[in-house]
């Protein structure tokens, strides 16, 4: 499936017992030797009563991560077109909480996203307190960058043009940085004007992806909070356009987007 | 499927009407987009009363090209898996002529690949004369080449270190240099041993890929008529190790190399 151009190895782990070491994720992401993908979801069963399903995410470099934003819509499409849920709207659990994925009419797909974090300590980001931007010092260079979470860690910075940007450089070097414990995604963002941003995101044990739905989110956020946009946001990725709505502060955050199904196989990992 | 890490996917066009055009094929082949595959190859009857099956192979820009030598592995691993022959010999019909893939017994696959041939109007490669090197101006430099056809259009040159040879940038060049009027695959040979060497290879639509089986025939034959290699010689790709045997001038060369089948499944190109 993808979403955007990001693209998902979805299985349906409510039917078949998935048990997937950090080996056997990496050969199925491997994108020569493998399937090939940017993120492995697990559709499971909820470990709450408060939820209707599980949702599991585990990066190409094996590692699991707390949430995807564009994997949330390739979820709720997966769970409909299977047949899991006739629902229109379903309440998952993810490492970072419940998440409400909606089908729309047209096919796409509302992802409630929960509310955006500045706190540092949730980010998790080393900061002496919480301000609206920062300025991390890279090896030959000095970025300044808004800090927050979406459920997964973000680092965002405005750049003139996204065409020339230095994604992939300063994205390594922003994924690592150790002012980011957990590390972090990089996004770079173009203002074109209020309701309009174009963006690239370096994600974390992925490298650049055409689209990161939690990094469109980030970046409207940071964008809003500096009141540079106003509160519905229309994002040009790589891979596709996403919508992204937050009415501000205490509020969550909308994300609207595509979720496709490219095809179904099976796969011997014995 | 995938040989040595040249990935394809393979559709069954006997018992299936498979007819794509351009469009479709790079969809398929797009790696976020669609399936993912360096090449999509087609199993199909075979137009001539001396060939048991019709092997059609396109790049993933869409294009239809003349052979691919990873891809004839598969092809025949392809055969036996679905019950398409039970011989351990086939016959294949390729646009440059019958193929005839072999099952070893360690699974492996052999294919002759037929005789190189060195006459530039064959190649095709604009040329006063046929010579074993040629000097190939490119935008800021000249290298040495050997040219030579293993059903498909190659340019080998020999570089000190395969890792840090400028492959990308001599690749895209040399593919499109005016002398090669098809194109060309663009080989950089490090000589190991007389026994061994190690090969990278810039595809013709494709870009670098993890292994070429008919840059690995090409690049062992340009070896061999310079008197720098043996007749059996490993070639060690990204992708895995392929063993070329070739007895010289008028013989055929054989590539012994793996063929691995990773998943199967349906896509919806209506």
């Amino acid at each position: 499936m993808h979403g955007a151009g990001n693209d998902f190895v979805v299985f349906d782990a409510i039917h078949q017992q998935v048990e997937l070491n950090a080996e056997q994720v990496r050969f199925i992401a491997d994108r020569h030797f493998g399937v090939g993908c940017d993120q492995l979801l697990l559709v499971e069963r909820p470990t709450r009563k408060d939820a209707d399903f599980r949702y599991r995410i585990f990066n190409a470099d094996g590692g699991e991560v707390e949430q995807c934003g564009n994997g949330a819509r390739c979820f709720m499409r997966f769970v409909h077109d299977k047949g899991l849920s006739q629902e229109g709207e379903i309440r998952v659990e993810t490492a970072s909480g419940i998440i409400r994925p909606r089908l729309e009419v047209d096919g796409q797909v509302t992802v409630n996203m929960g509310e955006p974090r500045f706190d540092p300590d949730q980010i998790p980001f080393i900061a002496s307190k919480q301000a609206l931007t920062y300025e991390l010092v890279l090896e030959d260079e000095v970025v300044e960058i808004s800090a927050l979470s979406m459920g997964n860690p973000h680092a965002i910075q405005y750049v003139e043009d996204i065409e020339t940007a230095a994604v992939a450089r300063q994205g390594a070097q922003i994924e690592a940085h150790p002012g980011f414990p957990n590390k972090v995604n990089a996004g770079f963002m173009q203002i074109v004007d209020r309701q309009n941003i174009r963006l690239r995101v370096y994600e974390r044990g992925a490298g650049e992806t055409l689209s990161c739905g939690t990094g469109a989110c980030a970046a409207v956020v940071a964008g809003i909070s500096r009141d540079l946009l106003d509160p519905t946001v229309q994002v040009a990725t790589r891979g596709g356009v996403l919508t992204i709505h937050w009415a501000g502060g205490g509020m969550p955050v909308w994300m609207t987007g595509p979720a496709e199904n490219v095809f179904e196989g099976e796969i011997d990992l014995g």
